[in-house]
């Protein structure tokens, strides 16, 4: 029998991933809140550049007492949320079992490794996918889709490529989901964010799209700035990214879709705001070992500022 | 008799001191561009706290070749438009005379000095007024009013306080407006910025008015923090600006009335942002001596980001 999946958050990640590992006939429950009754009675509906699909009924909970222990847990909140974690994840979690975070920034591994303990193998799974919840259990995939697995060791240890590792990516890759396994959980959460922190940040603060920064000589030198900083925070902790990595990820931009970031679609509908995952926690991390970041900062304490703008009113 | 004056920008600023200075018997000769018609006919009007008052006929042009040399040219035009002097102020100045400069920002000085020669005086006047133009002809002065006079020297070096200096301030104090006679020019202008370059530059950014950032904990931080950038700034040329002037702008702050800021008001009406006199020429100045000013230098490149966006379309 293959391995039971606990998909904790179903919107445009846990939703999607969720979807194609229960379509090969894996057995996947599915945790909700506002979409809950939606997709109890209507299952969920994936529209895909790699096709489109329907699974008319699927396990919904509200409740995580409602749902049986999984394999695998894989955490798919907005982080955010990260604060429910504590009381989300015991009841889900196995001993010898896995906690997946599908979140984006830093820092989510080790949270989670203090609340489910050893005995419990943490994995940091980072998205290289634009999706889209569009409605109640309806999620629309727009672009790329690959996943990069690595494992969480104590004290920031690399811990290689487990046995755990490449069960869940053989899953993954059955779904037809193009999959990654690495050595270096930091090293991959570090290079995610060269690009995450500049353009998540500026296009809050700028109220832009990906083609308008990139294509703006200052908004490119922005940029290109922060992400020297970035890459600078990643040389304080020995994990090296090559100068012509930078020029890759802004070269891509260029080639991208115009393109609204995550950060800035919660701005718009008003949510909170990813700001410590995304640009707090590598700031912290880079001036703890006497990095410099002085734009992330400046960039960190704008979007602190923006941040509740809306949540006071 | 008394000195004349030149008027070139009779807006906010040049509008206001302008008509001060006519009501206590000086020449005045007032260039306008759009208001032309309406002030030709009507004159001007000041609403003010020390007092209303309308001066039904003033000399009016639309075009420098008609305006007579005057003994003083005050020039209160935007710094945006500073590219059309070098044809405004010829015909205006006479050997002997001065050119005053009430605008913001730094090295608006240097730039005039080359353009009207040696035998002009060039002198600093430094504002510290809120006033707005309501429609045209018509000033509201809402608070404060002070000038700082200071004289420019080549190559930043002080020449004290001048003969004519006092003469100026003599017709300004007579005409009810406070005056300072300083004797660092520089001095004066970097102090300015201290708060300038944050509250300017960071309402446009965050789209908030002055209370609104002083009283937001990441808002205070960064003035703060860009004020420590401005004061190196300064530091790197042998000026020096105490700590206490900065918790001193910042409590300032806090106990002003909530305000929009002139390059707020600028983005609010699509109209080209002072980002180079204001921001840009006191980052190169600083980065040319070797100062490094990291948060000057993004929010400069976010205000030229944004600068533009109006503009294009």
């Amino acid at each position: 029998m293959g391995r039971s999946y606990a998909i904790v958050g179903t919107g445009a990640i846990g939703g999607f991933y969720g979807a194609w590992l229960q379509k090969i006939g894996l057995e996947v429950h599915f945790l909700l809140q506002r979409d809950y009754e939606h997709v109890r009675h209507h299952g969920l509906a994936i529209s895909s550049i790699s096709g489109d699909f329907t699974l008319p009924h699927v396990n919904a909970y509200n409740d995580v007492k409602n749902m049986p222990r999984c394999d695998v847990v894989l955490v798919a909140l907005k982080t955010t949320q990260n604060h429910l974690l504590p009381h989300l994840l015991p009841p889900l979690v196995k001993e010898g079992g896995v906690v997946l975070m599908m979140q984006n920034g830093l820092g989510v591994e080790p949270e989670v490794a203090a609340i489910v303990g050893e005995a419990v193998e943490v994995l940091g799974g980072i998205c290289f996918i634009c999706s889209n919840k569009t409605s109640p259990g309806q999620i629309q995939h727009v672009d790329y889709g690959e996943v990069q697995l690595a494992a969480y060791g104590q004290d920031r240890q690399s811990v290689g490529i487990t046995a755990t590792m490449r069960q869940i990516g053989a899953d993954f890759e059955q779904a037809g989901v193009p999959i990654q396994l690495l050595e270096d959980l930091w090293l991959c959460r570090w290079k995610k964010l060269v690009w995450n922190i500049p353009f998540n940040g500026l296009s809050v603060v700028l109220d832009a799209t990906t083609d308008a920064i990139i294509n703006d000589v200052y908004g490119r030198t922005m940029a290109e700035q922060l992400m020297r900083e970035v890459v600078a925070g990643a040389a304080g902790y020995d994990l090296k990214i090559e100068e012509s990595f930078i020029q890759k990820m802004l070269e891509h931009t260029v080639k991208m879709k115009p393109y609204r970031t995550s950060m800035k679609i919660d701005y718009d509908f008003h949510r909170p705001l990813e700001v410590e995952a995304i640009v707090g926690n590598p700031m912290r991390a880079a001036q703890k070992v006497g990095v410099p970041v002085p734009q992330i900062a400046m960039l960190y304490q704008q979007l602190k500022f923006l941040d509740t703008r809306y949540l006071d009113s």
